[in-house]
């Protein structure tokens, strides 16, 4: 996909929104999703090939990727190893992402591995899909901090970057996967991280859990990065603060980019609509706040 | 009050808060600003002498005010006129809030005057303030916008400062009533209000109305404002959008400074016990998200 100037926003409602829901109908799920690409979304992490016995909210991978109006769109799939990676060639996705934490407690405890063995693992996983012409993105899981571990310095992430880029990996999503990350922060990472590794394609993954996920996205498009990836609604949660938000919501992330003159690819009022629309579907009321107070250029009679 | 380097927040719960849910008890409202206090908030807008016809929520202005124990800490009232004033005086208020709208829309639909006639009944309240040796803030609604006139320049906002600090009044927040701002917006208008009027006494008054509320918070902070209001978990909401959020959180506030290391007075576990309490008092999920997530170095057993 060329790069056309704009903040590149990539949906992850199919994944880490779904993931985190009870069973959303596979019927649902694939409305949505061809309403965020609808209103103009250009990639979309939609599904992920995992074992359905560990994530079973998600066992429908392969239909709803079938059911996708695939125009004008990338579509992702998770993948945890090479029999994923397989089943994401079958169904012909577009690029696959792959995850390991920068904290080593984090990680053994997500998929019982060591750091290393799940750089190994991806390394795998990278000769599959680059012989078949297909994207790899390195999600790097508590880039920001460990709800076990803390907060570390940004060497640590360091490490992990150069051990993949040393594998051929070249295109990281810095992951701040509970929450913890704050501006100041995201601001140092990422500037030493883009100084570190000129060549590698870095974007941001970040969550709203104690309210700074727009701030951080803006200290993340200050220190140079133009791809996020935002839910939906802010569906997402943490499993470590039940109650709390998720991601940074979709809708949110592009009305603040679009306020600021900042140029995004979807429909601001298309995106509302698919929020409100989600929020029938999952029965609840969802973190996003501009599909509930309207766009800030909507006027009142008075 | 001296000023000690650090971050000023004034906690707005007893009044922007209080004011929009149904009756709050008095003792309930006590017992929750002197925890605010408690936690080491220097200044309180406590309540409103307003007519308790007009705002039947505040109508224990002066029980509240007795009440609260005043040490290292500064109490402010809103009053709307002169009679306000004198109420205040009686009550030995240590400042009191005035508010104009920079909309002229948005100020008669509000107090039914024009912006010239709410500027000569706030000079009529700065004289007997004045007098008796009170400071005197202003807030200037709908400074980042109005739900009916929609966006403007900030040259309408210099002309409501102009003329009221021709009548002596030099002390403003900055209010983004029904939080349309956003980033660029505020560090614009702070940059250029800052220029303008060097010796006056900037603060920002935010809502979270679209989920900005922290981002444009930063971005007032770079821009070099120090001061601002916040509502003890998020409390507060917006007549035109029901269901959106409202102040910004005063412990998201506290706690996305303490992260970026700079220094705030409240500690943030007693603001987080408060907000809990509060949630509790009021009976319904309130939107602060460090209540809900804990503080970003809390640790989780692995």
């Amino acid at each position: 996909m060329l790069d056309n100037g704009n903040v590149l926003l990539t949906d992850v409602t199919g994944r880490d929104g779904f993931q985190m829901e009870d069973w959303v109908e596979t019927e649902d799920k694939i409305s949505i999703i061809n309403e965020i690409i609808a209103a103009g979304v250009r990639r979309i992490e939609a599904t992920s090939f995992v074992s359905p016995r560990a994530v079973p909210q998600l066992k429908d991978a392969k239909k709803v990727i079938e059911h996708l109006h695939r125009e004008n769109v990338s579509i992702i799939a998770l993948i945890p190893n090479v029999k994923g990676a397989e089943f994401a060639l079958e169904s012909n996705v577009d690029e696959v992402n792959v995850v390991v934490s920068v904290s080593e407690t984090h990680n053994k405890k997500n998929v019982n591995k060591t750091v290393d063995e799940s750089i190994t693992g991806i390394a795998d996983i990278y000769q599959l899909m680059e012989s078949n012409g297909k994207k790899v993105n390195v999600g790097l899981a508590t880039t920001f901090g460990c709800p076990f571990e803390g907060l570390y310095e940004v060497g640590r992430v360091h490490e992990v970057i150069k051990k993949l880029t040393a594998k051929g990996l070249d295109r990281f999503m810095l992951a701040d996967t509970t929450g913890m990350a704050n501006p100041l922060q995201v601001s140092r990472f990422v500037k030493r991280l883009k100084d570190d590794f000129p060549d590698v394609d870095l974007s941001l993954h970040l969550h709203n859990t104690r309210g700074m996920g727009l701030a951080n996205v803006l200290a993340g498009y200050d220190a140079g990065i133009r791809s996020f990836d935002a839910s939906l609604g802010g569906i997402g949660g943490c499993p470590f603060a039940p109650g709390a938000t998720g991601n940074v919501a979709l809708e949110d992330v592009a009305h603040m980019f679009d306020q600021m003159n900042i140029p995004i690819d979807p429909d601001l009022n298309k995106l509302l609509a698919a929020a409100r629309k989600l929020e029938k579907v999952l029965g609840y009321k969802l973190p996003g706040q501009v599909m509930k107070a309207g766009l800030s250029t909507d006027l009142h009679q008075a």
